[in-house]
């Protein structure tokens, strides 16, 4: 997703998103012991645990691939609030973004009102769209999108030093060491503006966007004018996630995303033998969740046949 | 540390916490791969990767160990609110307690007042109490007291139906699923009553508590008569991570915790090659964090052996 979607550093430590990833996808495409196979999809799936047939079709074709344990690592996919809802005028006004158009603005260091190419001097970010919402059917928080808000505040506040930033939240959700990498650094060093507050609807005035809620510290209604209004839009599983939960026959959550059935003290065992799931196809994760479940996936696939092989 | 300190039900999937460790305990004992040893300390580290020597003190005199890599898994230790700030009357007021006292007494499904036996009608919890706290020089957030207070007050709405239960908090870092897993159900089923406010102090007043601070949704003071009042204690390194981060020599953070260096895409590896490091060692984490950092530290350890036998 980091390349996908165009993400310009990464949350928390801001390091250039396609060297970050560069240095992964580097170590996994030259070693001998991996075969990567792009712009593939799975077909079917038969078999078990030390014993999976795999049929995969892609650009040279179909094949079968034939392994004995499986780790599902399919990701998310950002909510798009222009789906059914049509929250805060997504898809009516220009100057109305998400995280991720702002990642590819800021990738390019031009940071602009999409309606007009102006540079902005009040931009804001909507917390929890599409998240912690129990009308669309997303009632989980997607846990990032906190921390994402004020790595790309700061950013946005360095790159444009005249521009104010404010943040619209329900709870600030910066847990463990983002407090103090991230939150503190953003109030005090670069003036990042943090507003408890609901906001109801953005309309258009003039030329601009009018911020309209409830400033819920101040208890009193709030009305402001922005040039760019950012939502914060939250994680759900991908198409990839959906489809191979369904192929292998995994159990889902209601969400869709694929549950880790002796969660919370083994975290990427599924419901099936020898399919096991990593990072934010389980549901919201951060890096180091990414990270760290990616890694214990390999382990639990490996132990599941090394166990195999000394049974039987 | 479930164990140590008396913890009743685990966060967030409210199982039994010595029916839960228990099950990872027996598969460790049970296995001939294994060697516990109880009660026994590092006492001196020489070596590096593929060649470590332990020298350790236990029970039966001392030994030395050699080993490939070794893994911290040292833990975390509850903030002392009874320190040099002498918060909240924490050593002053039996009725002032902390997160793992009431664990303590859930455990026994006997909680009441000990300063009188009596069961309280009133209790709340106080929350980032040795957390975000610039002053005692823990800036960072530890993650998971939101999440216990919530379970706890779970239970105690449970077990007393009489008893109000309040939770006193900044920010509600109910991140991921413990949104709709913990925070929902207590307030929607279980009528916990959360309060965004700060407490300044806990008085003695007659026979009971007064709480003292400011509700900040209402912007106003607020001062409420309660029968027991629960700190939400944050985590501190343990006296095992200060140690063995000394003996092995691995990069500390300012607050003690163990670095791990390559973080966040790699969460396990320290600054000394052959030493890895997972679970609240690191800092702030939930059990999902450990068991994935868990087993990812595994991984990277027989990774790293691997390598030094292919490339040497």
């Amino acid at each position: 997703m980091p390349i996908a979607a165009n993400y310009a550093a990464l949350t928390p430590h801001f390091e250039n998103a396609e060297e970050a990833m560069g240095r992964l996808i580097a170590r996994a495409t030259a070693s001998d012991l991996v075969e990567v196979r792009m712009s593939t999809e799975v077909r079917s799936v038969e078999g078990g645990l030390g014993d999976w047939s795999i049929t995969v079709e892609g650009p040279d074709g179909s094949a079968v691939i034939d392994c004995g344990a499986v780790i599902l690592a399919t990701g998310f996919q950002h909510f798009d609030p222009g789906g059914e809802t049509q929250m805060y005028g997504y898809y009516e006004y220009p100057d109305v973004i998400a995280l991720q158009d702002l990642e590819a603005m800021l990738k390019t260091e031009n940071v602009v009102r999409p309606s007009n190419g102006e540079t902005p001097t009040r931009l804001c970010f909507v917390q929890c769209v599409g998240s912690r919402d129990r009308q669309i059917g997303n009632e989980y928080c997607s846990k990032v999108c906190c921390g994402v808000a004020s790595k790309e505040a700061i950013e946005v506040r360095k790159l444009l030093p005249d521009c104010e930033v404010f943040i619209f939240y329900i709870d600030m959700r910066m847990y463990g060491y983002w407090e103090n990498d991230i939150y503190w650094p953003a109030q005090e060093q670069h003036r990042v503006q943090y507003i408890k507050g609901i906001v109801t609807e953005v309309l258009a005035k003039g030329d601009r966007l009018l911020v309209r809620g409830e400033d819920t510290t101040m208890g009193r209604p709030m009305e402001v004018p922005m040039d760019i209004v950012v939502l914060s839009v939250g994680m759900e599983p991908s198409a990839g996630t959906r489809t191979l939960a369904q192929l292998f026959g995994v159990q889902q959550n209601k969400f869709g995303f694929i549950d880790s059935v002796k969660a919370p003290m083994d975290t990427v065992t599924t419901s099936v033998q020898g399919v096991f799931v990593c990072g934010a196809a389980l549901g919201p994760a951060d890096l180091e969740d990414c990270a760290s479940s990616g890694a214990a996936s390999a382990v639990k696939a490996i132990t599941s046949l090394r166990l195999r092989t000394v049974a039987g």
